[in-house]
C-alpha cells in the first residue's frame, strides 16, 4: 500500500528555498507573491498492513527533522 | 490566499532521494518497505484572485522542470 508522509518546515523556521521561489518569481514578473514555503512529499510503498505507529517511527528517525519539521501521514 | 503546488517525478524517472531513503529505512531495520519517492509541496501565498492560469504559469516556468516532473494544484 502506499503511504504519504509530508514534512514541512515549522512556522517560524527560516526557508531559505521558499525565498529563493519568492525572489525569482517576483524576477519572473509574477506580481502578488507574499511568501513560499517548501516542504516534502514521501510516498512509501510498504507492506499491507503496516501500522501507523511504524510510519511515526519512520518519519521521527529518518523523515522528518523533528526539531525544525513538522510530519503528516496520510493512511490509505 | 494559498495555494498549494504538489511537483512529483514523471512514472519511470529515476528517483535518487527515493532510493537513498527506501535504502536507509531497511538499514533502521524497518521491514516491507518496497518503495519510496520523493516530491516537493510548494505553498504560495498569493494574492486573492489570482487565476489558476497564473499558478500553472508559475509551475511551468519555475516550480517544475516540466520535461521530468508532473505538477498539481490545489487552489482554495
Amino acid at each position: 500500500m502506499i503511504v504519504k508522509v509530508t514534512v514541512t518546515l515549522k512556522n517560524g523556521v527560516l526557508d531559505p528555498q521558499g525565498r529563493a521561489i519568492e525572489a525569482a518569481l517576483k524576477g519572473l514578473g509574477f506580481d502578488g507573491v507574499a511568501g513560499a514555503r517548501v516542504g516534502k512529499l514521501i510516498e512509501l510503498e510498504v507492506a499491507d498492513g503496516t501500522s501507523r505507529e511504524t510510519i511515526e517511527n519512520m518519519a521521527k528517525q529518518l523523515l522528518a527533522n523533528t526539531v525544525i519539521e513538522n510530519f503528516r501521514i496520510e493512511m490509505p
